[in-house]
């Protein structure tokens, strides 16, 4: 463990050096895993009994709601979201979709494939010559892993006890009707991006950087932007540009190495207040939101009694009936410093689809 | 073609007699092949040199550009669009996507495919018993063609002499870059439903109707809104319920056979009409939106001197860069009259991608 | 009915004149119709009780059986196939697979695709330099229907009262371990090509030809070689060489509509005989080996008291546990006279595959 | 690299005390790496000119062929080949194909997936009630990796200078017609089984053992059977079992994390060897079939002036136009002593198919 305490303090002070203005932290960050140690003993959220049922949400909006914290968001809350439009500017926070799109399921090299049909026939007659009462078409298939580039995780994606939210059956290869992407319908609520790689003056943030409370607090406090109950949260680390980082002899590097290296996301110190605050849905520019993924080798997590598993997905998906947003392109965003926004996700609505790739609309 | 004319003149008066209130039309109409004879002579929109290039809007936005008509909406008529969120409520318009989804690729049976991940591992030690510190975990994958349920037809679906709209490459297998999904990027606009079905008094309106320009003018009026340039126009024909319509047999019908006969759809006439109002998109609840489709047997169309393809597909996607949505669910639309509205699609950034499965949402 | 055969004896007559040699039948060729009506009071095999449990071979090899008629065939009956090698000459029997292969799923476009995989990377240096301690690799995906080329039909594609030959439960999207191309393993035997194409002097057979018993026993005779029982019988009919034909405008045809006519093939007529000889496969050069496929529009089948699936589809698979083989390619072979072989099948081991595309190899 | 070697050792000796009989080596094996270095200064093979044309075996069979090493197989020479088969004895060497079959592409999931068609319709009437006239038929699709369970490297797989064997060009998305699997056609030879895990007294050989050429010779020796110009030579090392054993906490192990330990394999000092003897293919149930395969982390091979590829790989397929196959199961043959026979492959012929699954057959 020395040794990687002593590579995190090296990477932290490397990207201070790289980084341009004030960095304002560094000195003070504590190790993520002293942060780590110090939630041992905390109860994990989805032990300690729902107000509406066994578990967190479970109950709180009918036994047979398929769209959990969906249901927060009120008509007026949207309403006022829309009031956001002022500037006509639009968004699109997807990632492109090609072979080779960021997607953190090493190193298989099936992202999405689009493949054209072979249209078969030309209808041109001679070679130069065309026919002017005929044209060519053409069309494609695609073929996705569901979970890589920017996509939304379902309430299938992460599940306890053979239950889902809600106490709803686990997926199956047919005929899955709860928590895949068709039971979404729709996102449509206010979008707060908080750039919290730009607050702490380290763009990307260093690898393995546990984002604390705070750290989302006070980011927000800097930008001057309110969170408010209802949000989604789009939470940036400047991750997104190591997908495209050269390897160490200089050259593309197809194993995305840099990116796959243990990520900067939210510690789980973040989950009481997301809580309190209603957060519908948490997005971010990184692979899994989450601090600690991929798990360093041989690291055990500490945090929740030793829970081995990602206590983010396991609160928000299964407890809360929240949502979590990854692999997001927030760089105009953070460029136009777009703090607020109308936030639109129009997933495919894919019958027994465990999460859905997704190209969300940020509009102010 | 008597027996043709025959069966819709018998198919007029079962529509009018099966559908509710007061049947405006139905002997006034003219039948559509001799409409469609009517326009023989006319010159087909894509013959008539354009303003800013060798075609109607090619060059309109430079050489470079991409997104065609997407460009003639401006940040205030986003603004505007946004301000029609006074309610706060929102339609999610696309199909649910599972194995036997509406599609036109009769009759194949690929639509979409989820298979979800053999997870290969139940992290439940003994029967009825779990280890409180793990969790289970699913996934999946999808295989769609994309040009089932509701999609978006991009440029390089239709083309001619080996040229997309602005004089782009054709696609191909890889690296193609022009004129697919991840071209289109966004389209966030007004939205108008036009709820033809409703106004003529028969829903679904009989197969194969023709609907003229002034069908669209008057149901506007009719519904009392106003067609404005730079609209996404959005046609109700009623003719998504048929796809569940039993066999002649009374039993369910895998073959959808009468979902798969000539649609009514919106004849060439209404071109100059959508041309001249600068429509950036048009959609639908039938297979290809516009009239005669499919083709019906023995037929051969007249308007335009003949021309053998899809006239409002050359004239939208190659001639002007416009876009056409089709199997749209617009019934939940149309059940609350809610005829204009906050219109938003967020295709998935398909790189090669044909036309690209859709939900797009209203909101008011 | 009577523009049916007049088409018929047209095509016949068409047939016989294009042939070239001694065409030995023609005149005397009773039209499929009569044939069909003969069989009409005929029982159909599946309905006539079993020797060993209620239907044809069920419970011959024992309950837990998966493999059938492929139990017929004795380590004897393979050392006496293994003999017929003497030339050292090898027949592949599978069509390329591609995009536009050979099948009858109309009018899909989906066959085979592959997708291959977009590697990234190149580990040239500079253009026109090379690492030499380096190489390039590349790999690639494949995307099938189970049922386009030559493909083998298993137990699980035809079913009754929700049972499999052999008792067997009916497949799933998941779990399937009866009936599929998994539980085939492999097929050694004796191969025979019955070349009808040929002896009937008509190459290819007219569209709908019933091919009678008789057609088969005098094919065999005249080619003097041998049916034996536990043999796989291979029929040439000529038909694949309709896959290329031009359309009606002397373009290529993207629709394959001459191949899509209803195809020869062999009749009802010749199921006792095939039983009687414990005929473990049959296979053509065709989409579904046997008459009436597909089924001429407007036509209702008459044998077997107007069954309305395929007598052949459902003797061979339901009922005798015995194989279909489709679409193969028999040209080489014919060419070649060889009409005894070792004939291997060794499918992909395919768990849950309804039918597997294959590439039989023919070695005499 | 101390600590491998002593992994090395303990594994060696761990191996010694499991495995049953006299183990005749242990003690007297080589590290490994010892051996790589005795080879650092070897030129490689495909430096070296070959004798037809720039290359290995480039141009001996004319500058057009895309089989390679296949055209050395006489019609003598399959002949006698089918004069091994004298017990009538059939075994599919293929693995069963499923969504976790074993694999080499970790930690992906994607094997092959077998989507079942979702029939639509089910022609009973009332439950339990059948209708006597018509049955049920199901159909399914396969996606698969083409480098999965049991497969066969075409030339393709591997190239360099941006070329394939004889000068062919290298694979593209679409209309690739050389080195691909339908160029193979199919592979009918004599094949000899090497069981060196048994000859070594160790099943499985340890991780990352060496085969070396005296190996393979000593085990044909032991074996009493001749390794002849022309075979396809099976070299069997027990690792196949290694795929299902359980993680360390002793529970089933999704990640399959022995299986994908550096696996023992076939060191280049066989590669002359096997060059002299004409050796049209070799296989291994192991997943590279080659020594170093995955490649220890921080290991650089030092065979070949530290070529960094694969150098069996590269000799085999790109310098003679010979083949790989990789994962077979080897382990009835072994257990009937089964050590020559009849080899057929009957590969799919996927055109533009970089490797492809085969279920391999050996008849004596």
């Amino acid at each position: 463990m020395a040794s990687l305490k002593a590579a995190f303090v090296a990477l932290v002070t490397l990207g201070a050096a790289l980084s341009s203005p004030a960095p304002r932290l560094a000195m003070a960050q504590v190790s993520p895993d002293q942060l780590d140690e110090k939630m041992a003993n905390d109860p994990a959220p989805w032990t300690v009994p729902g107000k509406w049922g066994p578990r967190g949400n479970w109950g709180r909006w009918g036994e047979q709601d398929k769209r959990g914290m969906l249901n927060f968001i009120t008509p007026e809350m949207i309403v006022q979201a829309a009031g956001l439009v002022k500037q006509g500017k639009v968004y699109p926070l997807g990632e492109e979709m090609h072979g080779d799109l960021p997607r953190f399921i090493t190193p298989s090299r099936f992202g999405v494939q689009v493949v054209i049909e072979n249209d078969g026939y030309d209808r041109v007659t001679q070679p130069g010559q065309f026919d002017p009462k005929r044209n060519q078409g053409a069309a494609s298939y695609t073929i996705m892993h569901n979970h890589v580039g920017t996509h939304l995780d379902t309430f299938a994606h992460i599940y306890r006890e053979n239950s889902l939210f809600n106490n709803m059956p686990p997926p199956r290869p047919a005929g899955t009707v709860h928590g895949d992407a068709a039971s979404v319908k729709f996102m449509v609520a206010r979008g707060v991006l908080l750039d919290v790689a730009k607050y702490k003056g380290m763009d990307p943030l260093p690898s393995n950087y546990w984002i604390t409370v705070d750290d989302l607090k006070n980011t927000a406090k800097a930008q001057n932007v309110e969170i408010k109950k209802g949000d989604v949260l789009l939470v940036r680390t400047g991750w997104r540009k190591m997908w495209d980082q050269p390897g160490a002899d200089g050259r593309a590097d197809p194993a995305h190495t840099k990116y796959l290296q243990p990520e900067p996301g939210v510690g789980p110190d973040a989950l009481s207040f997301l809580n309190e605050m209603e957060i519908v849905a948490i997005g971010a520019d990184n692979a899994a939101v989450e601090w600690n993924f991929p798990l360093q080798p041989g690291y055990t997590r500490r945090a929740f009694g030793g829970f081995q598993g990602l206590p983010m997905h396991v609160d928000f998906i299964w407890n809360r009936g929240a949502y979590i947003i990854e692999i997001l392109n927030l760089d105009d965003l953070a460029k136009d410093q777009a703090y607020e926004f109308l936030f639109v996700v129009a997933p495919l609505l894919l019958r027994g689809g465990i999460g859905v790739p997704v190209n969300p609309i940020a509009i102010r």
